[in-house]
């Protein structure tokens, strides 16, 4: 069976530019037992593809000849494997491809799409992994009380719009970060954070002081570098610090962390989130999104795009920080 | 009542000189009511106050012209403050001094020194703010359970020498970083950690792989700098890190951080600590740590040197890291 797919041509330098992916056409053999053949029928992309790509993330590398990995919704054609029936949706590792075949280890870790959940791309974002990321990091990592000040950067990107969000909902008081008045707007006017800092436009230093003056209890940070040390130059007594991405090194090489004496000063409890420990809460944290969500009290962000050729600009913009909110390619 | 006291000349340009430091003799005036009159036996010299001198400490800063602020272990002469009674010790901001007028504020912040305290001078070291410092970090901070492997730097000052030593106690596998065969030589014999690791020796990443093959539980770190970046790339997952002192910082300017994507890989707690949060634990402390060093189980180590006008050059001792143990004056 003739399929398309793109493959990476050559690691990145930096951020990663469209000629770094080409997109070509493989074949899928015959159906072995224990695999399913599915359709893709939309691809998401996240971040941490790009440190992959740079053989930096805790899953293995993406090199040069490879199509690149990548969970997407998948529709299954046909089945060898019990779990899997046909015609049912899971996501799955099918990486940049039209469709694809899953081994068992695939099958293994794919999950089902809840009937519940519509459009099923939300499975992808909001109620995919980065929905358990927010929620995971928000119930059991920042210990919030009522009108604590809760910071979260990247706050438009599908994790730290969650977030906010159930930090508002728990009544917290959220202030976001986020790169350019569009997403800015979103934040505040959509998702009603207190308020959304541009730290493009903005010094963030001083609209932080002005914003939390008595220091800010919790910082979720979804992007380290500059914007991790000017948020924990500004923490409150016994503040928690969620550390989740690194969006600003993700097209660089380690970048060094915020001076430990912020955090000793603040008696800081700083603790690394990986999503990966928290699956056994997955369908609690779809149930407790969905009911925020039907009630209009939880909003997601998707940016759509159309066809798998689409995929590597859309991969592009998203590591140039241009997105706005779940970037998701529709096959 | 003329008194002989020590001042700081300037503001210390990276590591102190003993030109940054004068002799000189003050006079105290008539006794006021609340205040109370003492003797000076003994000054304790911690790395504290370097940071205090480049106005980067929590408490106020050294500025040049000033008599040197500390602690020491003093005994009340005359007193108009009922919690002072002529003749009784206690450890108390005195100043680098021969005598000192405590004022109310001076007078309620001091400890008295329990009788089973001997010799007194354990008061201002093992026994006092770094032994509560060790206390508290190692009970309150480090989780930690039998057989896990804890690293601590400044192995064999105050402060790491008993958290290494409490570990040992509970069960936990102990290697020290410190710096010099001396040192490393104490931590091995006396204080028995399983091993000292000398960095200005040994290359600390290998060592560190080989000593900690399964990674490093539990980091209690004293310094900071490439030391924390170091065992901050060897961590076991879910492991702690005690952010407890910045010694590679004290004489430069703020120094960042390792890169969070070590801790997020480790999906470590890093907590910050800071010993004046934990003073209603102190008679608890001093309690434990007396019955485990009456038992032989726990050693402490002073670097004793004579006479108030040794203060200067033993402190830049202490800040060029040549001392061996907590470094105390005897008046």
């Amino acid at each position: 069976m003739k399929i398309e797919h793109i493959t990476l041509v050559r690691t990145p330098e930096g951020v990663p530019l469209e000629s770094d992916f080409a997109p070509g056409y493989g074949s899928l053999g015959a159906l072995a037992d224990g695999e399913a053949l599915v359709r893709v029928h939309a691809l998401s992309l996240d971040p941490y593809l790009r440190s992959a790509m740079s053989g930096r993330h805790l899953s293995a590398a993406i090199q040069p000849g490879d199509v690149v990995r990548g969970e997407g919704w998948v529709e299954v054609l046909e089945s060898r494997h019990p779990r899997m029936a046909v015609g049912t949706h899971w996501v799955a590792a099918c990486g940049w491809r039209s469709a694809a075949l899953l081994d068992r280890a695939a099958i293994d870790a794919a999950r089902p799409i809840a009937s519940a959940i519509e459009p099923r791309t939300l499975a992808l974002g909001g109620l995919g992994m980065p929905g358990l990321t927010a929620w995971a990091g928000f119930h059991r990592m920042c210990e919030a009380k009522t009108s604590e000040t809760l910071v979260v950067s990247a706050a438009s990107g599908a994790v730290g719009a969650t977030v906010g969000q159930l930090a508002r909902i728990a009544g917290c008081r959220v202030l976001g970060i986020a790169g350019g008045p569009e997403k800015c707007a979103w934040v505040q006017n959509v998702a009603k954070f207190d308020a959304c800092i541009d730290y493009r436009q903005r010094d963030l230093r001083s609209v932080l002081r002005e914003l939390a003056p008595n220091g800010v209890d919790i910082y979720f940070d979804n992007v380290g570098g500059d914007v991790l040390q000017a948020v924990s130059e500004q923490l409150a007594l016994r503040a928690r610090v969620v550390l989740c991405g690194l969006m600003a090194n993700y097209n660089g090489p380690p970048a060094p962390g915020p001076n430990p004496g912020l955090w000793i000063k603040a008696r800081a409890t700083v603790r690394g989130l990986v999503v990966y420990d928290h699956w056994a809460h997955f369908d609690t944290m779809v149930q407790e999104l969905l009911s925020h969500h039907r009630a209009d009290r939880l909003h997601f962000r998707e940016e759509l795009h159309q066809g798998l050729h689409a995929a590597p600009a859309a991969f592009c913009r998203l590591m140039r920080g241009e997105n706005q909110g779940k970037v998701v390619v529709r096959l």
